[in-house]
């Protein structure tokens, strides 16, 4: 086997499933087997149900046995030992078929298959013929015997490799699975076609922002997931390696206290003293010194227990960092700093949120993209986030055509409407925090479940109304409340509202944020104290308002849910490998 | 000010230090001070050190007060309220400079600075004269008036903006400062001209390697940081929200247990009936029953106790994700399910180990490449390997000419050495783990502290032999001995070795390191026992082999220390913006 000679499939069946121009040659490949139907030198044809040849001699429930995997298991558990029908058909499974197989093969190169003409004088066919068995196959491409999907397909004279699967047991021999059904199975579900093209797409879109990036004079930095730089309402994961020794809760308040003791002590040996002197029988100097003895124990385990407390309130100094650590919940105030000294900046990684409330949206681990930029104010920003979202929704129509195309026939038929309403020239429209919630004060016809005010939170149905309804296409709000976004925003003029602003794109809300980032050490450092933040903590982010202070702004663009907006999920789960949510971080 | 239309420095000044074809356009720049000197109407000529201008009326010591922000620092504590020379020149500093500027500033674009000529006319002198302050100008480019190292000037008409910088206060003003010394400044030193530079790369860096990836046909997958599954040495951060509520060390075991003190408490209160049924004295009674009291109170205390051990034995149920979660050390296991899935994928990201000892070149927190690809052998692994290190060493020289070049003459001279030893065609010299100590113990000349045999980890030293002396390049050493890999390795046919490779490179030695995974079912649960690892942690990792297994194999490129190679540095922290080690995480 020399795989530096596979060819990838989408190499050789490319967006037109296969060209003719490839016929005659010789070629190298492997892949899992999606489908297949077998038709046999003389017998039956045995399909995997999704081919187009249907079973001549078999009854309903016999197709179904063989169709359906789930199917043969309920019938072995329901009558064990009794299922001739099973012994029957896994005898066919099993006994050596005669025939020539059409296999579809996949190796996630691309959206469409490749077909495999395997005759059973070449390799035993029962071995291949069962959905997700991994094949690797030489021989030579042919002109597809029959006219339909395939115009090409690969006449196999040599299998260099099997992988087996055992049907019963493969949780996606099943044809069409639910996105919840195969959510359990996150190491097998690239594996379905659906998710192979989200997971392409996904890497289209990695790639065209970092094109995006650098051909906008970006410099990428890696910023630390690990801080010790505490947020305001303290939610961040805690990093440590004490936890394995903290098998103890704090002990709660039960009325015995260490100085109570300590004056027993001190009352019962006096005692003693007393009932020697007044030469008390020994019964009860003998009891009296047994109270004492009693009185020690408890005495010591309290000093043990204080000194724990103290050791324990000192944990965190002997924890591996020597001080409180946390998962990064914001590369920004870390992506700040070398903006102050690279000039333009970004950086794309995960960070950590202890989400309590699954909304379908929001992931414990979600990668973001963050930017910053020097000698800019919120107008830079939002320009930027506006070219940058057009861009990254024109990069995969141009990389991805046949993904997108799949998933918007399959899956999600607005998907292309959707991105095609980011691409238009000219700007987003551009709305104000106030000019928004007059509008949906003024929403005739529509009734919010939260009353609109100036000062609220936009929701999901008010976000929805706006870009949704009202506007039709991604809109930017900007100018918010300053109590609606963190503390280092820019305070505008009016003293009320702050240089902020969400892009609002239509289905799936807010999918970036950006902030002109208060520059005035005098205002930076009021806002800290106003939201009730330790001051000390944040020496080092002031250092930067000390020290050659300029304006500067930027903004995150939540890339999970991009790739949502972009594909159409409508569970941000579904387009992230391993998602982490509350009580399900799985492998 | 509009940051839209500010030209990055890197676009005026060019690699060449400007190019008189800009000479009469108007522009607006902005960046940090990095060195000026003053010509004044009449008087003094007031310098930043670093400029070829010698002060004409300052005795030395005023020289230095004046250079020096930190001498200015000194005389003030020493001799408080009496610095007269101090009083004279921070009047100099603070009085109204008349006369002109020719300040060098920075924006981060590039190596270069960009020479600002500014009239005391346009804008007060003394505000911009400082390491470190910031400024936004408008002017005209021009000849530059002085021949030497700047082609071009700006002639400053506009001042937009100015960042102040106290320079006593300033931990840069002080001109060419040791790594060591700006260490502590995590936040400030990309600002210095070598950090910047290094970052620059790193950037570049990133970038080849998406680049090269992609042009290879991987897709790049985002792997998950939490995860569930366990490491062999149990050595993973742990990610948790239950910290704050455990603040005790266990309990040691001093000898009072429930069960004892509840024996006890049985025996006191027979012995108070005996008391009592004897007609023993009062006080006899009495501090029995206190003796009683204080064992029951025990006793309580002791119950509540193991109530609460019980429930931190629960404890990690309750936590956020029901269950034990850390930190991946490894995004490698992941990564393989999905290259059983898309084919050839890769993940770049951070991997995460409680490192003890801080070696220079090893982090807690560290940027990983991480590939797999599926019908693949070790050689192929090797091949791709050999060639994306080539690729990025290639790519810097091309994208970051002007910081190579930077960094070979200002700090190492034999960076570019380093670099074209990794370039040239034919492939790395390939020696087996065996045939690499079979070399050890035949080098002459040469003692190592760790006795060489077979079995043994290759150290540093073993590593400098090879790499360094023994080939003058890159070389790749294969096939260890089982127990120094993974237990995921391949065995091969000796059943002694696996098939994994580490590249060794000079100066810094292993920077990849590639596995062929065992892909037989029958093998890799054997080999879980075998290292006492629990197999069902591990299920779902054993499912790809279950099902429809490949060969597969892939590599890891350490990418903190690959920047080390490439630019020289002997330290890992000086080359990761927010270096994370064993009590230190700043910011």
């Amino acid at each position: 086997m020399d795989s530096l000679k596979r060819s990838p499939i989408k190499s050789i069946v490319g967006p037109n499933n296969g060209d003719l121009q490839f016929v005659g040659r010789r070629v190298l490949v492997g892949g899992w087997v999606k489908s297949f139907h077998v038709r046999p030198k003389k017998e039956v044809v045995i399909d995997s149900g999704g081919a187009d040849v249907a079973p001549r001699d078999l009854k309903c429930a016999e197709s179904l046995f063989l169709r359906f995997p789930l199917f043969r298991c309920i019938v072995k558990v329901l009558s064990p030992g009794v299922h001739p029908v099973g012994e029957k058909l896994e005898a066919v499974m099993e006994k050596k078929m005669e025939g020539t197989a059409y296999i579809r093969i996949n190796d996630g190169s691309c959206v469409n298959n490749f077909q495999i003409v395997l005759d059973s004088d070449v390799h035993p066919l029962e071995q291949v013929t069962a959905i997700g068995t991994s094949v690797l196959l030489e021989g030579i491409i042919e002109k597809a015997q029959t006219e339909g999907k395939y115009t090409i397909e690969l006449k196999a004279d040599k299998v260099l490799h099997v992988g087996l699967v055992n049907p019963v047991k493969y949780p996606l021999s099943k044809p069409r699975l639910s996105f919840e059904a195969i959510r359990v199975y996150p190491h097998f579900r690239a594996r379905t076609t659906t998710v192979a093209s989200v997971m392409r797409i996904r890497s289209a879109l990695i790639c065209s922002t970092h094109k995006f990036f650098q051909e906008n004079n970006f410099q990428q930095v890696t910023m630390p997931i690990i801080t010790t730089t505490p947020t305001k309402d303290h939610t961040a994961f805690h990093i440590t390696q004490l936890i394995s020794n903290s098998t103890h809760d704090k002990t709660p308040d039960d009325g015995v206290t260490l100085e109570g003791v300590q004056a027993a002590i001190q009352e019962k040996t006096k005692r003693i003293e007393e009932l020697k002197r007044s030469n008390s029988n020994k019964e009860a100097v003998f009891t009296a010194e047994q109270d004492l003895k009693a009185a020690n124990e408890i005495a010591q385990k309290l000093e043990k227990e204080k000194k724990m407390e103290k050791a324990v309130k000192a944990d965190f100094s002997k924890d591996y960092f020597g001080r409180e650590a946390y998962l990064s919940v914001d590369a920004g105030l870390h992506l700040e700093s070398y903006a102050c000294a690279l000039g333009a900046v970004y950086h794309f990684g995960p960070v950590f949120r202890p989400v309590e409330h699954h909304l379908n949206k929001s992931l414990a681990e979600t990668w973001v993209v963050s930017t910053e930029q020097v000698f800019a104010e919120l107008e830079c920003a939002m320009k930027c986030a506006e070219d940058c979202l057009k861009s990254l929704s024109n990069s995969i129509l141009t990389a991805c055509p046949d993904d997108v195309k799949f998933l918007s026939t399959r899956f999600d038929n607005k998907c292309m409407d959707r991105i095609q309403a980011v691409l238009p020239e000219g700007t987003f429209p551009r709305v104000s925090y106030t000019e928004a919630v007059e509008a949906l004060e003024k929403a005739s016809g529509t009734t919010f479940q939260t009353k609109v005010e100036w000062g609220i939170t936009l929701s999901d149905e008010h976000q929805r109304y706006l870009a949704d309804e009202l506007h039709n296409k991604p809109i930017i709000v900007y100018n918010y409340p300053k109590d609606l976004k963190p503390f280092y925003s820019r305070l505008n003029d009016d003293t009320k509202t702050v240089s902020a602003f969400d892009v609002i794109l239509p289905k799936v809300g807010t999918v970036v944020s950006g902030i002109q980032k208060e520059e005035r050490n005098y205002m930076i450092s009021s806002r800290i104290k106003e939201v009730g933040l330790a001051e000390e903590q944040f020496d080092w982010y002031l250092d930067l308002r000390r020290h050659g202070t300029v304006k500067h702004a930027g903004f995150q663009i939540n890339f999970d849910q991009l790739v949502m907006f972009l594909t159409g999920f409508g569970d941000i789960r579904d387009v992230v490998p391993y998602p982490r949510t509350k009580n399900d971080a799985k492998c």
